[in-house]
């Protein structure tokens, strides 16, 4: 029973100020998951990745080749990675980084090549894998983004995962009233809803997050800090989509 | 055509005195490579990883499952890795870390699993990938190490690499008498003389090295910093191995 789990950029890291965790989300969600088996951890880049990536011009489209670029958004996406290993491995999760320069790529069509068989070892082996939104290298773009949203959907396809969280800065996806969506089962029903949400990234909004879940197997939720427990405790907060 | 560099751990570190980078040939090493295209830098351990691998008891064969230990071991390699990636870049190479416990792993068997297409195409991108020795998951051990050599041997195999150096703390192989040995294409021709060496560390000795670089299809060299600049011309220092 594999669980993937997201940590929104926005709910670990205070999106308006410049490489800051926001420590007591990031204490509530390391305190949620001590304790836990067989989750891989990913998380978004917030106030650490998307600012240099934005200063630099780079988007999960737009490549560089501008080497120092490269570094300067992978370099501050370890640091949080870092924080968010140091605060897992304080609660006695037993944490291990994995960067996704160093393992991923894709091709000159844009498909994603995101070898996994490290992945499933450490958990086999009883590890915890942090993986995060980064840079990679792209045939002839140079490198892009990778967002943390679309190596949600990479891992769950790959691991074949049971379950799949995704903590947002939002309580569940909202409709057009404002109040959360309980279950989402097709992109339709809920179009005009999503068409006119406030909650966009550079990495992409919450529309497409719930395409992309939709297109999953596994039982996909969107919650707020507050429902991480409840998640991982196997129950159904904020919006399930499936 | 591909070259596969190693920067052996006992050249760009001070061996006896911990996590200390000897300045002056890590700066050799550098200014050597600057203005260099389409080579893969692997480098070792070096007074960063040996101590941590050995204080936990950890080696290429002997596992453990403490995460702790696997961060400590991994933490000290990313370290020398940023000073090795920082004093490229110093030089205006376009050097980009890859980590290997965030790609490889090995199976049950011990057979090491290392996929390469994002090391490919950062080459064809024109940047310069810096691998090193690492701690990787292994099944059913936890964590083993994944020697700076093993990956020279993994990544040329890999990358069907033409030239393969191996800069190390001796200027080649040495025979019985002290003296370069200029050309070696059989173990056995040469037995003897490393049977006796000293030039041994915890991830294998100067015998390992010369058996596995015979087994591979790159014209491959041993020698030291002074020989560096001539293999990079596309010379021949220190001791020929194929």
């Amino acid at each position: 029973m594999t669980t993937v789990l997201k940590l929104g950029g926005s709910v670990i890291t205070e999106k308006d100020r410049t490489e800051t965790v926001d420590v007591a989300n990031l204490g509530a969600a390391v305190e949620a998951l001590a304790g836990r088996e067989d989750v891989v951890v990913i998380h978004g880049g917030g106030s650490f990745g998307h600012h240099h990536a934005a200063e630099h011009g780079v988007s999960t489209t737009e490549g560089t080749h501008d080497d120092e670029a490269v570094r300067a958004i992978h370099g501050a996406m370890k640091r949080l990675n870092a924080a968010v290993v140091e605060g897992l491995s304080g609660e006695g999760t037993p944490a291990l980084p994995v960067h996704p320069l160093s393992v991923a790529s894709r091709d000159a069509d844009g498909n994603l090549h995101a070898p996994t068989a490290h992945v499933e070892t450490m958990l086999a082996e009883g590890f915890v894998p942090v993986l995060h939104g980064d840079v990679i290298v792209h045939a002839e773009k140079g490198a892009t983004i990778l967002s943390g949203d679309e190596l949600v959907v990479a891992l769950a396809s790959a691991l074949d995962a049971d379950r799949v969280g995704v903590c947002s800065a939002v309580p569940g996806v909202y409709d057009e009233s404002g109040e959360v969506i309980s279950h989402i089962d097709s992109f339709e029903a809920v179009a005009d809803a999503l068409g006119g949400s406030d909650e966009t990234d550079v990495t992409g909004g919450m529309a497409g997050k719930v395409r992309q879940l939709l297109e999953l197997d596994a039982e996909a939720y969107v919650f707020g800090i507050d429902g991480l427990d409840a998640f991982l405790d196997g129950r159904q907060p904020g919006t399930r989509i499936d």
